[in-house]
């Protein structure tokens, strides 16, 4: 490994009753782990938890005292269980107000008796809170100490997320390569895998199955950051395979 | 609430780093969630972790400590990176070995030299576990204690769960009742909603948007377990939404 290879990690907290119950199938995990991937921030862990203060508090703060950054998705709306503000707020300890940017931006939007309390919620942003921008419906979401806060529905998301990443420290894109092992079976390969695995400590080797057909096909993943060992991983798994594809 | 309702609630533990560096989207926590949700067993919680037996024990270790259940999927094929049923075993505190029965289906499928080391791997099991069925390609997960160890693959997981389910206790299943809401705006109904989810307090009012071609439509969704509190919230949100729609 070279001496320039930056390490930042990240936690995703998923909020929502929706996901737990399944009624919302979560599509927002998988976008922001390939996103933050490339970027060279590295997902380490993700929670979901319902739209329960007693829940949502303590996963923020276990996550956030553990790694670089947390990503939340959730529970920013104008309802009464979009309760994800007030409790990142709880979780820092910090009094949480509108945010008179947001209600500018409000007041552009709707007419004065317009203006819900519901609405007013949305403004609501803990203290010292950085704005996300939001280009696809406007209201922001926020950026907290190592907490980045944006919304559940997922062409929101992917735009806050835009802006989020400019907004953090990024580290070394993880380099990854995918070779095709095919229809030869993982309970094959597995022993020699494994060795090429032992040998090849400082990059990550995994084995996927999936299965369509009444058939198994088998890819084989390389992820590291340095892009040599990756390659030399690469090339040893290949030499590997081809010793069972005959 | 009736006295005969009965709560049982679990947890999702997805195991995998494919899933965090996001090469595979998880399909298994929503049909996880949606299914149980029938069968009357709530799920309170999901974590993701890696492949590192430093993250999966101690997950592990948390939910089921927390929860009537715990689910895991993934990391029980026949690769090194495979390590889920030697983790379980550690938080179990219990020996892990060759179960006698795999390896007799593994003998009915493989020839004699067939049978590699890394498929025996398939064959380990925490002492004390009981075999869940896999029609779909043969080898079982197991329950210990509380945990139920299932694969990665959601074809051959669902078929899993299938048998799963039987092995566990079910509470009173969720009844869900959902309120189209249409093009009101959540920011409109947002108050009296929550009016109306404080006067129903025994039951989960949700307010869910989706975002398409430009617009946001809105779902209402009150959960609960006894139908006629239920069906009274859901008469209310009507009521509700009826004076915003004139």
């Amino acid at each position: 490994m070279t001496d320039e290879i930056q390490t930042v990690t990240a936690a995703v907290l998923v909020i929502g009753d929706e996901i737990l119950s399944g009624r919302t199938k979560d599509k927002n995990l998988g976008y922001i782990a390939e996103y933050l991937s490339r970027v060279g921030v590295d997902v380490r862990e993700a929670r979901v938890v319902p739209d329960l203060e007693e829940e949502i508090v303590p996963a923020l703060n276990a996550l956030r005292a553990r790694y670089d950054y947390v990503f939340t998705t959730g529970g920013i709306g104008p309802t009464h269980d979009d309760i994800t503000a007030d409790c990142v707020a709880k979780a820092f300890g910090v009094p949480i107000g509108e945010d008179p940017r947001i209600i500018e931006m409000m007041l552009q939007r709707y007419a004065p008796g317009e203006l819900t309390p519901a609405r007013r919620r949305m403004a609501r942003v803990p203290q010292g809170g950085e704005l996300v921008d939001n280009p696809v419906s406007k209201l922001p979401g926020f950026k907290i100490g190592n907490v980045i806060v944006m919304a559940g529905v997922p062409s929101v998301m992917q735009a806050m997320l835009d802006h989020a990443v400019t907004l953090i420290r990024t580290g070394s894109p993880m380099r990854v390569q995918t070779i095709e092992a095919g229809a030869i079976p993982e309970g094959r390969y597995g022993d020699a895998l494994a060795q090429v695995a032992k040998r090849h400590e400082n990059v990550i080797i995994g084995s996927y199955p999936s299965f369509a057909d009444g058939k198994f096909k088998n890819q084989i993943v390389v992820r590291g950051k340095d892009e040599t060992e990756v390659d030399q991983a690469r090339v040893a798994v290949e030499a590997m395979l081809a010793a069972f594809a005959g």
